[in-house]
């Protein structure tokens, strides 16, 4: 089997597959298998124990000077990396099922699964920074010095995390230099192939752009919500011209010119693009669409999934933030305004790093800068009603709703 | 280097030598040592990440039905065995500060720093159950009936953990078959030196013995707070024969008689050494003493510290009981009332541990009921006040106090 | 307008309609009232603030003996108390919802949103005990004097959350003293009243009987159910046969023994109801089977937000009584075994609640001993698939799902 | 009584006697004043719920569009703005206590304990954000017209809580609107005198540069710290002198250089004091060099009480900036860059203040940048030690050490 990313033996996977939710096929497989006799292992045999916790090496033992806190910093470390692992597990998963044409329900209720559980690590990977906090600089200092070269710059995993997830190169505050420091050949193959791969910033867009009720001859969403906007607008400068109080009056018109201006960069195709090239904005025009019609009717059971996975994405990149801040507070707590181990700038570094810039999924977030009030928001039509509502039916007496081979199908769409 | 508790191999630790804080001895150790050149290493060298990583076998791939959620099952399995092992490191270096004839306050403070990252650890272990939940029991069902004979229960460190902290045989659930669950004779070898070494429980207890002040031609502070609580109970019994309201009355009645039985459990030593015998108590009388009289005096800087330790093994108590409830709940949602792989009686068996009788600490939380009102403690002597307290001396007019040769002195105490 | 059941005056509730999701009508009832100005208002009086931050009242300043930490003793009741009542309302609106004949798929998404919010509001309240753990018991024993009567056991909203989640009277330790311990009529009141009302877990009941897929003549989930059962046991009956080693085997046949019985008190109604006579069992038996249909399924959309109720309302359970258990371990260190302020019996009291019968969802963690692996599960006929899968067409290349009139329709179902 | 700084009526503490620890004082007290009898109160008498619950007034059911979730939105300020006056609480104590010319070591305590539960209540405040983000972008934009012209700008006692701290006007983005945004004369009464009074970080300075140890005449710091920092910048550039390849000697090289013009800034008194005039520090000379002693010498017990106080303060710095991210990051969600309710400019502005510019405490951050290893922290002179220190003394072989009249006192020091 071929070394994988993060530079283990492990099998192929059954997402493999992509949408095929692998596991109709995993049993045919199972079938053709002759199936011979598989020992069962006792726990520390099943988690390789042995060899896991055998890798604590402490460096200030080696130089004769042993520090009992190098050993809270490696295990610490240590297990970073396993949840980093597990992070790039679940992403691969992900963006298999992702990267195929049409993405059933069942499909997305894997994702939202997986994602979720994405963001439960990186919970807990914010949170257990508190322990490396009991730490002193003092304490750090006593045994920082064998450190160097390392650095936790080094961690390719995290690196990899950040490619897959769809982090530009070019937001990147050290592009360079992040290549560079990966001095082996396999370190620096895997994460070329993490960029060369589409990332699941990629895919959310292509799903996004697929979104039903974009299409320009059927519900044409786009066309719709211009029409409201401008309803919108107009009735907020109804509202102000009503207003008789001259300062009241000055604020509102300020008000409803930035909300002219604002909207005026969604509604018009060509200000949107204008925005992406001076790289104000990641998402085509038609995936910005389908977030933004996502988010207007997440409260249609069709695009209650849609717009959870849109929610778990900023969960995600909040989460990511959050860490990038505890690790800044910690470095800034342990060294100061020193030099990192490996050479970085510390902490102005990691400071930047803190930013917009570097959250992925920034779009999503502007989204809502979009969003009018439900009763502007335009009704859903009679055929676009019945593809992704429950309406409510007559003759739907009984406990539950059945239902009638002749009436418009109501079937569950996919995308 | 011989192999240590947890199977691996470690380099002798700075804490083996006891109180001394090691570090001067470090020093001298290192220059000694002949320094050859040692070369740093980057990231994933120090770290051994290789050999790190390399640690999941899926089960379900081995029997052909590869299941996607095994391998978050083996990782955090193994993040948890990972804290397990820096839980031993601590607790192993706590014990050889602890286990001298006397503890000064310095090494009280190590001590305290780290339980405080024991405790930080048990915080995370506790909240990182979140991302186990993630998985359904559908999920775990398709790769459970791989890992027969393997069981939670074989978690070697887990017993080493409790051991070491004082959690005794005669008070399991199922002693007999824990040690027979390892069948490794190393394992064994382990699990009965960390049964043989004194425990945590243990040389807190001789340590509380130590506590200045309970001594009978000194402070006897066990004489004192008996006649304070003498005192107190007839306060409270004065005020109960105020009461004209008969119902009242009857109610301050039966608080009043509780109150005595109570307070005599403590005031007779024996009968707090039948509580012993009865195993209602754990701590010897003196140590109880100590104990309370820490609690008394908390406020004094000198008391301070050592009523810090008391309260970080309470809350290290209760985080190991919620940990063994998050366990017990998620194995209740996985299973239900299903047999546990290893053929233990999974949900019974668990429930059963989330007591008091599990709690190592226990007698400690109940000291708080012997606490008696601050009026009613006695008053230190001018003695006791010199040695523990920093009294408002007269002549102390500048930013901080100096000190004078002439003066009783006032040592900070060690114990 | 009414006073309500937290005592204080509010305004009728858009959920008093039920499953109608009341916006329309809300829109209505605007429509229809004449538009007086009503004036905005800044933070402070929006807020009430200069009524809301004025209750602190201490007990020992009244005494002449003012104790600094009483404030945080009542500020930290106040922040439950306001907790409290957001939960009252959101199980007020959810059971509303709840309590129809059909719940559809939009109102389902209405109730996980406000469930969910419930969870995170417990979630909250059982970290915030942090908070209340910084005074210590010198510090309690100080104004607790001056606290009887009252005691927590008196919090009517907590106890009122406890009725209409569905905590039965005869499951409590002390059902009479909890009547009696509310003085005031109108207290007595909102708690019988919260008795009479049907809890969630009753209407949960109901719902769960209305599962589609569970009638006689049609689906008929508890035959198929029994069928695949008996398949299953049977095959482990065959492994256990095969099995040579005679240890194992024992082993073996005492685990299918053991599964044989278990599965009996499910597969015969009669069997069931008996374990309701004898209070093992809550939810009635066509509701169990509910509850087990929707776990066996969760994997097909239409069954995915069912899942999510089942699982956020064991979530809740899992909180309060991790609630309950923080609230020990708090009075256990400021009281050992003091005798509570209101006369209760404090930490034994306490302590028997954090148990199973407080449990007001237990059946549901029970339901996973019942689960059998995804092999096992009867497949879905072609119409019970129709309506609640989203199956792969035929002729679903595009982007997303066209719908078809002349297929036979698939409706999202309600129940 | 006064109105106090909350706008609500409250007894006068027992912090204002300051240092004093006001428990003697209160017994005084209580021992003069005539002692009527005062009733005992029912649960929701003491924390007057009546009153406490009574303070949720939708603006939606106003205007007759009545919105579920404005509930919440009104409930989650209310607990916070309890918590705000619980923190305005402790900071008025322990500036109280900090505000005397010593301060003891009894006091240090009673401020650790206080800063501590401050800490505590950030870390429920940050946390609990959660609920709030189970509302949507339409949920909130459906009441949100109805909010203006309240702001969350408008929380007067979170500017109060930020004043008292120590935040400068002069560091605010938009430090004027700040005072117009309060219309009412007392809450601008408020926030001047929250101005005028010597803030926690005012006082934290005084006690800093008061730290034993600093005078010219004595110990003198200073002066031992240049001498020491030399040493090891000779030693630094010695290492790099012994480098041989070019390449790493480069690196070297300016990394010497890098610590040299690092270091020169707080060795010379003057080049610090340009850095204040810079507004880059706001420590004085004297109070930096007190920070930086204490945490060469934190593992002194003398030192630790210090130490912990300037860690708790980093602490509580740290969590503000996590409450203010979270909330940036819930604006963001709800309004994307709309404009905020009170005509703030929202999320822009709130983006603003995550930044180092609102941590009063940044310096204390900064003291890492110039703490030297271990080896190289100047020794303290025998007279030192033995006013910071538990020396090994000899003749301290039983389990403590007993206090002998005729040696140097070893008096606590406070300062």
């Amino acid at each position: 089997m071929p070394p994988t990313s993060t530079g283990q033996q492990e099998p192929a996977t059954d997402h493999q597959d992509g949408a095929e939710n692998g596991r109709a096929k995993q049993r045919a497989n199972e079938a053709q298998e002759p199936k011979e006799k598989i020992e069962g292992k006792v726990y520390k045999d099943y988690l390789k124990l042995d060899s896991l916790l055998n890798n604590v090496d402490m460096m200030s033992f080696r130089h004769g000077n042993p520090v009992h806190d190098e050993h809270l910093f490696i295990i610490t470390h240590q297990t970073y990396e396993l949840w980093f692992r597990q992070i790039i597990w679940e992403l691969d998963s992900v963006r298999a099922i992702l990267n195929v044409p049409i993405v059933s329900e069942e499909d997305m209720l894997t994702i939202l699964q997986r994602m979720n559980r994405t963001a439960s690590i990186w919970k807990t990977a914010v949170e257990q920074f508190a322990i490396l906090e009991t730490m002193t600089p003092l304490d750090f200092m006593e045994f920082r010095c064998y450190l160097a070269p390392g650095s936790g710059f080094q961690s390719l995993q995290f690196r990899i995390i950040e490619n897959k997830m769809g982090q530009k190169m070019e937001n990147r505050v050290n592009a360079n230099s992040i290549i560079e420091s990966f001095r082996d050949e396999d370190s620096q193959r895997q994460l070329r192939q993490s960029l060369e791969e589409p990332s699941l910033c990629d895919l959310l867009i292509k799903w996004l752009e697929r979104t039903p009720g974009l299409e320009e001859k059927g519900f044409n969403f786009p066309a719709r919500y211009t029409e409201a906007v401008n309803k919108y607008l107009a009735n907020e400068r109804e509202n102000m011209e009503m207003e008789t109080d001259p300062e009241k009056r000055k604020g509102l018109e300020a008000e409803v010119k930035k909300q002219r201006d604002t909207f005026a960069s969604v509604l018009d195709e060509k200000s949107y693009n204008e925005k992406i090239r001076l790289k104000e904005r990641r998402l085509s025009y038609k995936a910005f669409m389908g977030a933004l019609m996502v988010n207007c009717y997440s409260e249609t059971p069709r695009f209650h999934l849609p717009q959870q996975l849109l929610t778990i994405l900023m969960d995600i990149d909040s989460l990511v933030t959050k860490w990038r801040y505890n690790h800044v507070i910690l470095v800034q707590r342990m060294l100061g305004s020193k030099t990192g181990t490996g050479g970085t700038s510390g902490y102005m570094y990691l400071r930047s790093t803190v930013s917009d810039r570097y959250k992925v999924f920034l779009d999503l977030f502007n989204v809502s800068s979009f969003i009018i009030p439900r009763d502007y928001i335009p009704e859903l039509t009679i055929e676009m009603q019945s593809a992704l509502h429950s309406t409510r039916l007559s003759g739907t007496t009984l406990g539950y709703r059945m239902h009638r081979f002749s009436e418009p199908s109501l079937k569950p769409l996919s995308f």
